[in-house]
């Protein structure tokens, strides 16, 4: 018996607006569900980015059939790191700078695989990293 | 072009060796890397689950080749999924009862899947869900 899934995946933003739009039209994810000042879910593959407004989910009780959805909520900066192909990273990489998406830092790991780090609007440290890390074949 | 991957999500604790324990022994996640005081890398299946100290994180510059890996670190509490088979879901119930981990909540949703809710040492809030939420089959 294993975990051997992450579901969703959470990242904590106050201005849900500013990180809708960063998500949907730079990063071109589907938002699936959104609930006004209080969370955008988005699909990334076979699993979800969940982003909170923190200041929502530490404080206001929210319940499912009557059963309370624990509090939860961030603040500071969570890291994240998307995959994606060898042959799309240099895409990603040119996307970015059209988007005026500023690229701050560039890193090649001990292998040769690379990453790109930038910022969301809200300060979370997102990377975008060539397939095969981790010996993760998918 | 889409991202489609989240290969890294993260968590974060300042007492790593209590984390340890909880993830390596409680749920039963392999570790595959460990920096003392700094993180835990833990295998879950086709993904990583990384978690960082975010005191050292947010205020010491790390680097790869000379190349900084940015600052992060959050403090609250970060929320994560895991989705485990229908058949399974009834025996991590049983296996955290067991291990005297508290069920903070158990959740019903529109549809009949269900989930529990649990926290670990830092006070990240944890849910196990039956798998088929989003739609998302794998």
């Amino acid at each position: 018996m294993e975990l051997n899934k992450i579901l969703e995946t959470c990242l904590y933003a106050e201005n849900l607006d500013e990180t809708e739009h960063f998500y949907s039209e730079i990063l071109g994810l589907k938002l699936i569900r959104k609930e006004e000042d209080r969370h955008l879910f988005f699909r990334c593959g076979d699993s979800m980015l969940l982003i909170f407004n923190p200041k929502h989910t530490s404080e206001v009780q929210t319940y499912v059939n009557d059963r309370p959805i624990p509090l939860h909520g961030a603040t500071g900066s969570v890291h994240l790191a998307f995959s994606v192909d060898q042959k799309e990273f240099k895409e990603w990489k040119k996307r970015l700078k059209n988007k005026n998406i500023e690229i701050e830092s560039s890193v090649k790991w001990p292998g040769g695989l690379k990453s790109i780090y930038f910022r969301d609007p809200a300060g979370n440290s997102l990377e975008i990293i060539e397939s095969g890390m981790w010996n993760i074949e998918y």
